[in-house]
């Protein structure tokens, strides 16, 4: 159940043309259906605006089918993250209304059924990208950007080993109203980024690298200690989490 | 130099009120000025749309006076963090021009010089704090985003372990356009918090705590890895970042 | 031999029904039996109050096999926790004695040989779990705690992001009289938990996350710091650790 | 207000002794009452049974002055813990009406307003202590259990390495209800009184030692992973939730 | 060449029964010689009264032949430890001259070829062990004891949690000259054996347990921690270090 | 485009021998070009005065082989590093242009495409290695030097542990003008040689070694405390890095 | 009680000069003597062979004066480690019977009381010293072993950035039946000492250095990952638990 | 005894000018001077061609005086490392031949005795700084680069969050035959330096920061993490170990 289906309902019981009981009926999975293994939650496209997303590892396919399905025949996008090619094949297979309607995208390790959001965000959220090897973090972001109802721009490869790359796209990046900036290694872009725009920037770390990179560690402390306020910072390789924080960000003011 | 004072300028250029000498000289100090112990950046308003912090620690109470001092010549609002009482009281007998204007507040240990932003921000930023003992961190989010320009609310001391203090405030929580939430210790009120309200949060992780809190990083480990999506953390006792970081958030699809 | 069986024997001899010498005979294998590369703890049931549990990993399938044979000789029922299927059936195949009385259950890794002890516990113990990936350490607590002799009660997926599904079963986790909450990534349903009920939590922290979570790391600090008093926490994953400490504590005030 | 008396209200209004008017203003306080920068929970003693606690650090003598009046107005005992002499003497002199009753114990930095809870606890609790230097935190710990209601005794100085003054005390640790030991260092003693004792242990890591000790992440690491089961964990140096645990442990089964 | 070679060459050049020009390209290979990819020292077992030990892993299987080939060819014994069985079978495939005598052994993972010193050591040095788990590392130094020269005796599934299957083998245990004890998980048995007997004591933690023992970390610090002196610590599952540690101090007081 | 040629082609410019709009073609594609995935930085050469590196982890075959056909179109040198076998097989086989000329080292797993560059460097580096294990790393900056244009010597398996092996090679190290010290374990070899040499020396830890050396952080820790001084490092296991630096250094005071 | 004071007792006992009764009420008093908050171990000499040690942190002078006396008494020599001079001179003061025999070195900061054991190691001690700032740890190990009753050598200053005045003393430590080696920073010189004498090593790491030493961890990895066989390690700045083990070593062979 | 002053000892023992028994005895002193708790190593200018360099932590003041004029005697250049001022005071006091020589510079908290060395490098070391803060181990870098006969450059307060600053001395940086890079905090700095000069880069993070910043280990992780080569790092706050590598770097390839 959408927010607008919500609103909906409460006004057909405000102007008596359904009744209290009909709207109980209808409202009795709120806040959420118990599935035995999950509970699902409903209720949480009302209570925050976006879509219940579903974490993939851990799961398996059969949990996975359940849970999609369950959203999917309230009329709600289901979205399952960190989802392997081979899992995601096997819950598509056991997928029963939701069959059609779902995608799979293996770059950013997406599961997708139901229709992505309307465009909702003002403005562009620009997803930076330090090297080729951080791309399917920054695509993981970019796509849940996209499926949330943002306009998304791409902007891969400028590290700062090399920063006239990133100077190339300077105007545009100061155009952005987010910023989502992805980086593995030393992780200092994001500082660099911060200290050329004026709009937030969620920072991602992400594990690229090898030995004191500690699967990302460094790249986290860069982006927890950097020096250009603004900055915000999610999970190693929490591309996800990014471009879900950046679609709210990117709401502030609207309707919500 | 202010973004408004820079357009007005430029806007003189084109329309020959103002010779292009005559500007040139008034944007000679652009991008920064050399102290000798530090290159003061006149231009970060400009670029980024909030003016210059000071990072207090490590610089001696001559230097803070001079940094203040350079930006107040030029019209700016210069704000030092993490000033301790002591050093705050040197610098302000050291203060030149900025003397009369400069104030400082002992809780977010804030030392502040010129008029605080005109309100910019839309709706309000929610400051969330879990404990007593969180309130200077917290107190330093709340001030730095009232200093950029935003309309704050504080709730204090509703921390998980007695959930009913929480949900007193719902309502409130969830009409907030952004909320900051402080905690130490296990760190957890921010994920509980962003399961129930629509807005981006920014969460700060506290030092408080003892013995395996890790002087914050079990807070800070929480926030990074929190279920509740829509969440972006920034380092451990950052109150000032965090409420930078809000304010930006807080004036996204504005004319920025 | 069970508590039952030695006070029996204790009692014959004191009554003279028992011989001194036949009593030590039988006694005489106690504290332990050495295989050669283990010693057999046959006493453990008599001193704890609790059979022993033969930790699986880096033993070979023929020592396991042998293990729990031995403790199915003298009555005693036999536990092999963290074994993997395919060494569960391996040891299956080479037991002698406890082979037909041996099962082994994939969810909660577990391999059982002899009878569960019988129902000895006061009220329930509730088993609470934060997401449907940590299910099979939740399900390793609750399966110990009932092979132990306990009623059990389990409540899956109810996170804190949506904290609704928690205060739907709010009632019941009050009445409990032991708590184990399960949880992975920041670890917070612990501290909610206990701040809404008055006995006793036994909290879990899994590996459940990725990046930042360091295998568990960030769910352990959160339990050790929770703001929340009457929490003990066990190591990582140790879903049998929790439902062995749950029984014992559910115990206490009994005969024991 | 105490469970007592919230249910004696109830039945006086059940029985019409009592009008609604009256009980609702009564219980107007309830859940808690905001002292601006605190939240005071009047609620917890009657939803976890045992009072509220104050976490001493970070909070000034004021503000703990006025959370200690604040719970003993309405009838209640309050704990303060890790308060230091001095800030202890300070709030002592604020204090308005539990004045009198507020007494200030130094080993386990306790500040105590109101009584001692009556006996409610079902045998005792036994405080095990490695050395003479973990006494602080041992006495912490007991002290808790005391003033929550539960008979406790201490055995001191008992290390493994001399393991023979254990075993002159394992026919009394063997009848406790249950045990908390308390060790720095390596952490061993809690797994050695374990494998000895029927009853749960509650392990309490101590931040004695030097170098490799970590400042107690050495014992809290043993105490964790420790090879004999039924013993659960606490933070470094945090014997106010080891007697806050054990007392609730020692209720289970009675009228909780 | 030997110790005992080498003295008797120079006693023969002292005595004129050999030349110094004979002496001299004997000795020629001293102190190394050069395979291109290493520089197999002969001079170790001269200079430290022990044979050289070459480090499996990293190394492919025809360089671990070249230089035990090189050792074997200059009557030294060889050993290589840490060496996986397929890569073993490979390098025994490939040795020339050592070729009949290279022993492997696949619980100790050790490779060995030449003759086993002579008996050397005075008493016994006894290897206890905690648990079944931990038997690879303990028969790894208890084997690189007995190539050593060593009278061994072994003690296996002595842990903690069942303390009186240590207290049975006590009396032996303090008739050791030296005792080598292997623990994961908390690690606590070296400190309760070292509270037990008069010799020196080589802890060795091995990485046997799971979640927080962190890969030994736990083990490894209970053991630089201990409270009981007269115990040093080596790398975690180093069994053949403190195999060959153990022989050095068993012949201290020696001819070495 | 090498420096050489750029030279040269702003020389033309000045002459006049080429007019401004061909040069501004042939320049065009400075600083960089747009593959999609990835912003080849052309310019690099000229800027930094060596060729562009590819970091191999995480890309594709398919984007390497454009990557290195990119630059060798434009008469660059390609080097991508830390490739495997497999992957740089699919890589040679996808090339186009660069096709013959690509060389793929297994042992420091180099693909090369285009030619090393002429001798630069004065002098010799010297590249030593503590043990055989360390060679892959150890060869990794050998064949980087040389291939950058430096005469670079090898000195294999001189460990700390039988000193007289470094002691026999000393005066060659001395002669050397810059060192590469690589070593795993306690990582101990770079403070030896650098106490014996007077030029500067580039320290490699690498991850070689089991237990506490926790993947080369101990090796790591162990050159950044060195108490040699004239010592830097670089990252655990970076060979090229080493041999980067090491060839810059030693071209300080030539022409570049 | 010495061991030669309990084998006297025993064999008068044995001969029928004292009588059981007398010999039990002597005996009393073991296996320690109970001071409410401590139980004083007169039985460790007997068992273990060396005098009981006390920790002295944590402790009051109270505590300790009560302690040393009570070992005093009955004939035996205490030893009190990690003392200040402050609180020694307290203790001091509070003595009873062992007032006049009570020394206290500041050096390596402990107090003794009683005479020192008559010599019992074969050969010496030799102990090892990088640098002057670890001195004060190399002169608690060099006391320690003296007032065990051994040998001691000191070479100070003798780090491996200037080894060869290592070299200077090589004939001297390959002379010495243990060494102990102390170093701090990256902790190197006991490998090189290692690979240089044929006897065991004990390797002391200080927390000297600064940065990434991190408190002597870079120090104690070094040596726990030493690539030199026959080495052990002790706590960071345990120069007191090196001495007691190097002692224990000493007498490995003798009539122990 | 300077690299001169041995060659022409040696050319006159050559030529007869001074015979050989005086030529030794004035050699006498090498290669060390036993001070009792320091070996002084005069040999150290010869063999490294830089003078000893004394570690001023865990000295007393006595120590370093003795130390230093134990170099001065023999006309060499003492310096003295991070030593504050009152204990340079007490040095001070206490020289006797170096007394009026000997110089404290507070800033940088380095001890000089003796000459700087002669002007020796060629062309400029740049020191780089990121911000005010940084500034004492930038200078410590700076002046020991000068000390050791090098032109030094200073940069300050340049760092990434406003890099328009950078960029306005972009071209001396480009022309520096060496720089340091010295940044706290996030460490970005360098790599963003090293992506814009040709020349090789020595990184210095500080502990300048505070929460995830652990003491400089953010910094540290960042500059190992490079992804732009050529960069090599010291440890923490080594702003000494910077200024002399770069000083052994910027001499390459002259007479060493």
């Amino acid at each position: 159940m959408k927010p607008d289906d919500l609103q909906a309902l409460l006004e057909q019981v405000a102007s008596g043309d359904t009744s209290v009981q009909t709207a109980q009926s209808q409202l009795a999975k709120l806040p959420f259906e118990d599935l035995g293994f999950a509970r699902v939650d409903h209720h949480r496209h009302v209570r925050t605006g976006s879509p219940e997303v579903i974490y993939g590892p851990g799961k398996t396919a059969e949990q996975i089918a359940s849970i999609v399905d369950a959203f999917f025949r309230t009329g709600q996008t289901a979205i399952v993250t960190r989802l392997d090619a081979e899992k995601a094949a096997a819950a598509q297979a056991l997928l029963v209304e939701a069959k059609a309607a779902a995608q799979y995208e293996p770059v950013p390790r997406l599961l997708v059924a139901g229709e992505p959001l309307k465009a909702q965000g003002q403005g562009t959220i620009a997803v930076v990208c330090a090297g080729t090897s951080d791309l399917p973090v920054a695509e993981e972001a970019a796509r849940t950007a996209e499926l949330l109802g943002n306009t998304v721009e791409r902007y891969t490869d400028v590290g700062v080993a090399g920063i006239h790359r990133l100077f190339a796209v300077k105007d545009k990046l100061q155009a952005a109203s987010v910023l989502i900036v992805v980086a593995g290694m030393e992780g200092a872009l994001p500082s660099v980024v911060k200290g050329l725009v004026p709009s937030p920037v969620v920072a991602v770390p992400t594990s690229v690298g090898f030995g004191a990179s500690f699967g990302g560690i460094s790249a986290l402390l860069s982006m927890l200690n950097s020096c250009a306020p603004g900055m915000t910072a999610v999970n190693i390789d929490n591309g996800f989490g990014a471009g879900y924080a950046a679609s709210l960000i990117n709401r502030v003011g609207l309707q919500s």
